[in-house]
């Protein structure tokens, strides 16, 4: 008998699919060959209409349910929403996750081997962004016999490709579900993104990207970065309820170097185990692939105008402390759904955890979301 | 005929007070001899009642009003205050203003020689608490002959220094003004401080905090503390208004190390500018000072308790898009002077500018503390 939950997936393999047909970016060069990692739960419908697109976020990955191995402590990223009768239900759904081109987890990215130099990309890989990613996404589901899935999902960047897909394949998609996202970040977005690109670059282990050549890793870059970002995923109240001022030792040491308080420990922890476990490189692809997006722009900043050709009906979620991606932003975009008289629902979920919330088993949120998906129809 | 504007308070010189009398930090430790520089403006009356100290920021210094040459480009940092006929009008006070201990614009600080050793103090310079510069200013205010301040004023960390001097020198100051600034760090504070502390250890050239004996300074490191400080002074709004996302050339680069937004360039230039002028260690010693202020601690958390030897009339002033030091922070601290039974105005100004606003000529926050100080009463 399986140690697993009930309602968990259980056992899940990755998967791979080779695309052996050049891909053209968005920066004008193209990829000549490439493979995605995938994973899929659930069984595709006879009509294959019962399909789910997962998008991750930055630093997410394809294992976004489920157990890889037996005496695996942790399942996937998204396991708190995916399985059976979970929100995103598995029963009904033929759900998909995969890893991003560009990403460090099995697909095709900076630490892969160029073939044409035989050598790792490094600093060489070449920049993708959002729509790159969709495209790519709509040739797996090519390959996975899905012409037009049932919902695309995804949170924080996840949620711009979601918001993508409605734009350039509407054919392709019946709901679009956008969560703790943005149609574009805002300056200062941008700013703390390029202090964490800094971070990395400035790093002397850097080697313009060709760390891997000298056989090092640029790990105080990444784990400062890793800890700017983290401080900007919580609201300012969850880490006063999570940390305040609570102190490391019985009494101050009042010297420059002590590390004093817990939250001082906790980020040098948060950043070290990120930095030996992310790929530099792909960190600064996923950073700018964020500041990127901006579907308005080829619109004279109208996002109402990009909007036009969604025919996805939309569910927009953000959540009251989130201020990477503040609920005005989201606000934002469901506004221009509405403006572009676009099918849309718009929930802010009262949560104190700020932008990690959309990871997190909130009850209201997870309970939204099901009924969402629920009223989505699928064949039996 | 002078070149300045007839409301500046026109060339100054920097003083210095040189002591030989051991100074006991909290730390245990203790400086056998320190000098402070500073700088006065306006006269000091007969009666000696109308000192006005004001006490400087993270990265601020002596030089707050005035110019230092007549091809003085800049006047000091808090010029927009300080002046005949303005907000702390020196023609009714005679205004101090000094560079901290541990500073790095004069006094006596990492970068000055230890007198024990013959070498720079480097990462051997002990550390330095609000509580201590508040007791190197009333060893200042011994020397220049001054008993009781008619004020002592400060924003951010300088506004934890004037509430220090209420609390431990309640007969030495008549009025306390704290701007944008609270009776303790946050969690996030605190972890954006660490962050910033991260980066600069963490730099190859820093080595220990004896760069000096190596010839070089941590440049990289400082530049990106700089950085992430530079984002959390400025409001989300305030880096929306001066930068969206303008776009430093015509079109998109889509590669991973160009600097597209005009955002990026701004905090590297700031990042950058900043290394060359400011010392590290100082950085590293301001930021733990910042830390460490949290006079409620030894009262069992409780602030009004803290506050019971408050004599000083206070003035708390907080602007509406900081962050850094929200207004909650502020009302904090109005309302413990308050349950303490403390004569405290409180004043919230409407401003876009973020945490950097208490440095600007914000008409409403001068026509308030102008109106403050000018009922601050001064003998002739």
């Amino acid at each position: 008998m399986s140690r697993f939950p009930a309602d968990s997936v259980g056992l899940v393999s990755p998967q791979r699919h080779i695309s052996t047909e050049p891909l053209a970016l968005a920066c004008g060069r193209s990829l000549p060959q490439y493979e995605l990692v995938y994973e899929t739960y659930g069984q595709l419908n006879a009509s294959r209409s019962n399909a789910v697109l997962i998008c991750h976020a930055l630093s997410g990955h394809h294992h976004a349910a489920g157990y890889h191995s037996e005496d695996d402590r942790k399942p996937g990223w998204w396991d708190a929403c995916i399985g059976p009768g979970k929100a995103i239900d598995t029963n009904r759904f033929f759900v998909v996750s995969l890893n991003n081109l560009g990403g460090c987890h099995g697909s095709t990215g900076p630490s892969s081997i160029d073939p044409e130099t035989g050598k790792t990309y490094g600093g060489r890989f070449p920049m993708i962004v959002v729509e790159d990613w969709v495209n790519s996404q709509a040739r797996l589901a090519d390959h996975l016999g899905v012409q037009c899935w049932a919902a695309v999902v995804g949170g924080s960047l996840g949620g711009m490709q979601a918001l993508q897909w409605a734009i350039h394949y509407p054919d392709r998609l019946r709901h679009c579900v956008a969560i703790a996202t943005a149609s574009k970040l805002s300056a200062q977005n941008i700013a703390f993104n390029e202090v964490a690109r800094q971070a990395i670059i400035t790093d002397p282990d850097f080697h313009g990207g060709d760390y891997a050549a000298f056989g090092v890793i640029p790990k105080r870059g990444l784990g400062l970065a890793r800890m700017v970002g983290h401080i900007t995923y919580l609201s300012d109240d969850a880490m006063g309820q999570k940390f305040g001022r609570e102190l490391r030792s019985e009494r101050l040491n009042y010297d420059i170097s002590s590390v004093e308080f817990q939250v001082e420990s906790y980020l040098r922890y948060q950043g070290q185990e990120f930095s030996e476990r992310f790929d530099a490189n792909t960190y600064l692809l996923m950073t700018k692939a964020l500041d990127y997006y901006d579907p308005a722009r080829a619109h004279g900043d109208d996002l109402a105008k990009a909007l036009a050709p969604v025919t996805a009906r939309s569910l927009v979620i953000s959540f009251s402390t989130d201020w990477r991606f503040a609920p005005a932003r989201s606000r934002e975009l469901a506004n221009a759904l509405l403006a572009a008289r676009k099918d849309v629902s718009y929930l802010e979920i009262d949560a104190a955890q700020g932008h990690d919330a959309f990871l997190l088993p909130i009850p209201r949120y997870i309970q939204a979301l099901s009924s969402y998906m629920n009223r989505i129809e699928v064949d039996a």
